[in-house]
């Protein structure tokens, strides 16, 4: 039997590409290695409190991330405000101040040698083009420098080359030397600018989806039924002009085309035959992804709001180089138990911090962890009720979060084959996303890109 | 049955490590997924002429890569030297100039900065600690720069940025754009200088076996009889305190340690379980290949000799950056007919190029590499009696030549997890070696490592 579509991957852009295919009379089929939907979407109960729920991955939308708002909206999913208005931290070479609003204070010197750099920076993303970064004017010399090289000649202060090294580790976990600039910029531009993305209220870490963002995927995955076949991890595609046969341990699906919306280094580990053309195999090998661990620390209450505190902070002390605030809201109608939920700071062990930290015990990085919670709120971070970790580096079928980043010269030499079909093959994912590339919304917008385009090669449904 | 060591790969360093651990009494077996041994050493008859061959894979022997002479040796192969004594060419920015000796005729400024910045970067050759890259002196900021934002730096003319980029592309098949610095460092190192993989006369390309390189691999693998499966292509890897147990599509070998000698990239195509730590995980996917199609034009006679031409030249025009004379040496004891052999020039495209070039038609890349002979060795190069050519990115279990390259960031924060075991499984191949890392005497020093590694850990034979 002959299906029209099978899709490698029950991510958010994979069940995107299926729900928009189902839903025009095409017969779909995805295949997803994991035993549960959502790829890097995933939330789970709070330890001892199994009526809250945490996102243990992607978990924030912005005011203007419309593919992942209209979603959300679809599925009558709701969300809080990150940003509640008290006090966030900030810490550089020993250093601690408290501020509000999206200015971190860093003194008048190294503000303003950010602010320059930021308006240098974001009038070099004007120039990115967006849909082929490769044909961006100048894109060779700007893809031959890392943005490393990049932040030592154009900022003057440590502090202000401390802030841009901090806020590429928040953004692309994984540090400023490994970053081609022309990534950089194509990546800023694409999420609207560096600054939009490092900001809470209004930019990227606006809101959090009530209950979670799996429940996204969730519903996503509802709507499709049975076509969604857990624990299909795909290890084989033969493909030609006749169609594809995708393998999977157990399984065998034949369809006219496969859209797989792996990331591409995972793309790797899938065999293919024939081949793939020696530059679509080159871009796959040139795009690693970023290292998280993704820890949550739970407290009877969320202590440093009595403080004035929110529970953001960023600095250079320890693995830990970004804190939110993860404390879920209080239930509606709920009873007099859960009133009052149990607070709960998030804290992201990123790039080689979260590389090292990965080969240390649990209780080695939970006691890391919280000694940099308490150098933030104070001494009651060193005692969490429970501690929580998730690390996507070690997950088999991620292997790394948020997302792929791109070295020196690999956009300009590769870049073009991320998207173009291989045949009857086509690619999807955040990783191949024009608008918001690396985040949920590019992972939507993504799948129904590879959606129209693979619709218009078929016959009608 | 439970073998002592189960070898991963049939090239050159997989083949070393089996000999030396069968040496030692060692029950060995070797899986490769190809139909013969070598792995990126690969020898063919001259077309038409089934008398000579050619090297379409690794061909030059140096006068100080010990252990591939003492390996020749010990098989009994000999060779013949690269440099003739005749004039080389070298075409840089549409002035095409012979010279004679290492040192390519450029104009007495560009030379003089080429020497300046050869200086300077030999000096910091000399700080890489070759063991361990990351504890180099400075390791973080030379590992945070493109080699391509150091030539910018460097080298005040455009010859001398060209001559620096070009040699970069001849020795890594790939641009400067894509090299970290300090693997640019540590890689000439490895190699002695820069300069010293850019020589021909005593330099990396001194000599070249006579009846090809594959010789040494069918040689090793004679020796260890039917321990080598072919067409084996390993697919997964279960590891533990006990054990390994390898697949392949058809067979299923049980041994007490595996070593595995493909390059770091490939290991990505195969299912570890447990799956490899993080930061293993990580150098394989940040060491992508170069890309080379390495092309040989077959002439009636080496005509460009008559001109006191040595065939060799380097250059910026088209596709191909280097050339080379192949023709053999004329066999002795040889009847008439076989009195001249065919002329033959061996022409690299290299790099960006390569994975361009790899789209087009045979007959595409036949007509672009021959203009380029043309405007080196006249008019009689458009005219070949054949031409062959082998894509070494295009083939499936290598995937790219020369050799693995790391980008910005790579060797200092995941460098060390190249050669460190895990558990059971050890590591081996050219790219894991501290002496002439990508090449063939590195394949031989790497599997000699591993072979002493393992031995020291299992009881005796």
């Amino acid at each position: 039997m002959q299906h029209d579509i099978v899709v490698v991957g029950a991510g958010v852009s994979g069940l995107v590409t299926a729900d928009r295919l189902t839903t025009q009379g095409y017969d779909v089929v995805v295949l997803e290695a994991r035993d549960r939907v959502g790829g890097r979407t995933h939330t789970v109960p709070v330890p001892d409190h199994p009526e809250y729920r945490i996102d243990v991955g992607g978990q924030w939308v912005g005011p203007d991330q419309r593919a992942l708002l209209a979603e959300l909206d679809r599925f009558g999913l709701t969300t809080h405000d990150q940003d509640d208005g008290r006090d966030a931290l900030v810490s550089l070479r020993g250093s601690l101040r408290r501020y509000r609003g999206d200015t971190p204070k860093i003194g008048a010197v190294a503000l303003a040698d950010v602010g320059q750099a930021l308006w240098r920076f974001d009038r070099l993303c004007a120039r990115v083009d967006l849909d082929a970064p490769w044909a961006t004017p100048d894109a060779v010399r700007l893809d031959a420098q890392t943005f490393e090289t990049w932040i030592r000649r154009n900022l003057r202060t440590s502090q202000g080359r401390d802030f841009f090294r901090i806020g590429c580790e928040a953004v692309f976990a994984t540090t400023s030397a490994n970053l081609s600039l022309l990534h950089a910029l194509f990546y800023s531009r694409s999420g609207t600018s560096f600054s939009h993305l490092l900001t809470t209220g209004g930019g990227a870490q606006h809101a959090v989806v009530d209950g979670g963002m799996a429940q996204l995927a969730e519903h996503l995955a509802a709507g499709l039924g049975d076509r969604v076949r857990l624990s299909s991890p795909v290890t084989a595609v033969e493909h030609g002009p006749g169609g594809v046969v995708v393998r999977t341990g157990a399984d065998v699906v034949r369809a006219r085309r496969t859209v797989v919306t792996v990331p591409p280094a995972l793309v790797a580990g899938i065999a293919f035959a024939p081949p793939l053309p020696p530059v679509r195999d080159a871009v796959q090998r040139r795009m690693p992804h970023g290292s998280v661990i993704k820890c949550h620390a739970v407290y009877p209450t969320p202590f440093w709001r009595e403080d004035g505190l929110s529970g953001e902070a960023a600095g250079d002390t320890g693995p830990v180089k970004v804190v939110f605030d993860a404390t879920p809201p209080a239930r509606s109608g709920a009873g007099p138990d859960d009133a009052s939920p149990p607070g709960i700071l998030v804290a992201f062990i990123e790039g080689a911090d979260a590389l090292e930290a990965a080969a240390w015990t649990l209780e080695q990085r939970k006691n890391a962890v919280v000694r940099v919670l308490a150098g933030y709120v104070g001494d009651r971070a060193l005692s969490p009720t429970s501690f929580n970790e998730q690390d996507w580096t070690a997950e088999e079928w991620t292997r790394g979060c948020y997302g792929a980043h791109l070295p020196p010269g690999a956009w300009t030499q590769v870049g073009r084959a991320l998207r173009e079909p291989v045949g009857v093959v086509h690619w999807a994912g955040t990783e191949t996303a024009t608008r918001w590339c690396g985040y949920i919304d590019g992972a939507i917008s993504s799948g129904e890109r590879a959606a129209r385009e693979v619709a218009a090669l078929l016959p009608e449904a």
